[in-house]
């Protein structure tokens, strides 16, 4: 089964070593194979840099066997340390090095791996001799069904995340089915926020289907990754260099989600997950989203996805909260955040909150210790 | 006198701090004044950080106090050592701390300085949180008629030049009359060369204008720096990411003035203007440009600009030309590069030569020793 995103037609024949970076390119495709030794028919071996998790050498059977194929390969250890801007330019150099004989026009960066090999590629890619073609394939559920669909890429820097960085779409992602099956259990989970996300923003008929699916796990990721990316490149699309504020709204959740991951360490996915049952509670408390609504939100989360609210108790302090609400880049004043509501499934809306607001709410709910 | 290029409205009273990077804004605003306490009027002094050559606090009258009114201030040595990659993390940390207090939609970067500073400063103003408002307020010729237009900005890495970069057209760039008018005279001579190559690639009426005018030295300059502008613009309109190839007719004179600069150490517009001369010969050779406008265009160069040909001789080999050539960006393939043909004055033509042909023209010419 080789199946691609309904909407965007799939160019045959096609390799992808001619494109430059451009937002003036189409959108970016979204291909899906079942096994990785499609990659060397879509990518020219002698024309292509492959950056990867190189734990993936280990982890993924004819992986290494895949990747020899290539000519010009570069391993990395994924984590946020690689994205540290401190070691970027070692990377960059031997990166130049390794590629001198190949024009830029001619090139593809293929980052293979999850967030961190993406950002980090997506990066090089975009300033690399001023941008040169870009591909994603991720390795883990929650790269493939957010981060390498968008075009944002980051490095970190002084101990901040993710201050230094580009808008580079991918010209191509490709969601290979063996390689993402191959994922243990909890990173399923992690990827089940963003999906739950995502359904609520979105709305569409789709969204039934996921509701009443009897799939589990992998296998309900994978059937409805097509459906949740388009909607993410529906927003995106919409506001593509997050200009007009618009692409905002994908922010839903993430807000105490971010929090609570800085905070408290939880997976990003997890965190989201969380962030969603007190986004939906602050939409309902304000009259934002009705209570039939809501249920049908929280049923999702819970049910469908398994999530249920986990109040972090003393763990988390107001303080904390409200210090770690000062670090949220979508800021929209000195003592203000721009918040992201529920108004029904389908529709979410961008507000401007206070920090003194927020950090009631969540006390209201139980979220931060007193 | 405080006057506009034509067909660009100033935006009156509104103050350049709210737009971000975004190719889908506008086109960059490009302003005179005759002072440079305009500036304070343009910028607000509470949300743009000022990147600007440190000599010009001792070189500029009044440049420190108005500096000083600027709440964020960097000083940069100018140079090809500010673009190195490797030093970029920690000017990036301390910009980043520095601006820490202001959101990123409200920052806008002023660069003051020469191409150096220009790219330095673009280039972090690319990335910075994916990318915040540019102003460049060049303090060369060379850089007002040139490097603060069109969008790119470029570090070296690995002892090479431009390897990273990206295309962040400044919001607004402002020529300084003042700023401009106390440079020493060979700056000037450096100009004419980028000045020479406009007027041929574009051939519009002012062309003839320039031709007659009996200005000299800076006050040309300054008259003609409008329309010089606009012509480059309309060519970077039309391919801004360098995506189509339409862009690289702004290469004329460059492909071997490139290495006359690397090789000889040559002034970069000094360089240009030489790889003119060889571009017309080499056009009129190949029965591309009509005699009488080869001729047109070398008097532009020697009657207007006070160029000849300086043949280096036994100072650069053919081995050495070649060289210098296989580095160029515009290669078009192994052994090939794009060099752009005079076809008349308002007619540039690209086409792939390869190396051969070009250092037996060079050769033929007398550019090249034995």
């Amino acid at each position: 089964m080789a199946k691609t995103i309904p909407s965007r037609r799939e160019t045959k024949q096609k390799k992808h070593s001619t494109q430059r970076s451009g937002y003036e390119r189409k959108p970016a495709q979204v291909l899906f194979r079942d096994r990785l030794d499609g990659l060397t028919q879509l990518f020219r071996t002698d024309r292509s840099l492959v950056i990867y998790d190189r734990r993936l050498e280990r982890a993924v059977p004819g992986f290494k066997k895949l990747i020899s194929k290539f000519q010009y390969r570069y391993p990395v250890v994924s984590g946020e340390a690689l994205k540290e801007l401190r070691v970027f330019p070692s990377h960059a150099e031997k990166l130049l090095e390794m590629t001198r004989a190949v024009s830029p026009r001619d090139l593809t960066i293929v980052a293979i791996g999850g967030g961190s090999v993406g950002d980090f590629a997506g990066f090089f890619a975009s300033v690399f001799k001023r941008g040169v073609a870009l591909a994603h394939v991720p390795s883990t559920w929650l790269a493939a069904i957010d981060s390498s669909h968008g075009g944002k890429t980051a490095l970190n820097a002084g101990d901040h995340k993710n201050q230094i960085g580009t808008f580079h779409p991918a010209h191509v992602t490709v969601l290979v089915r063996s390689l993402l099956m191959g994922q243990p259990d909890e990173r399923v989970r992690d990827a089940f926020g963003e999906l739950a996300k995502i359904a609520m923003i979105d709305g569409r008929p789709w969204v039934r289907e996921l509701e009443s699916s009897k799939l589990e796990g992998g296998a309900l990721l994978w059937k409805f990754l097509a459906p949740a990316i388009q909607a993410k490149l529906r927003v995106v699309s919409r506001d593509p260099r997050e200009t007009s504020g618009m692409r905002q709204i994908l922010n839903l959740g993430h807000t105490i989600g971010h929090v609570l991951e800085s905070e408290l360490g939880w997976s990003h996915g997890f965190a989201v997950a969380q962030g969603l049952f007190f986004a939906i509670e602050f939409s309902a408390r304000e009259r934002l989203l009705p209570e039939a609504q809501a249920d049908r939100a929280l049923r999702l989360l819970s049910e469908k996805f398994g999530f249920k609210p986990e109040l972090p108790g003393r763990a988390l302090s107001a303080r904390r909260l409200e210090e770690g609400l000062r670090q949220d880049k979508k800021r929209s004043g000195k003592d203000a955040v721009t918040f992201v509501f529920l108004r029904r499934l389908g529709l979410a809306e961008r507000k401007s909150v206070s920090l003194a607001a927020l950090v009631a709410e969540a006390r209201r709910q139980g979220w931060v210790g007193r």
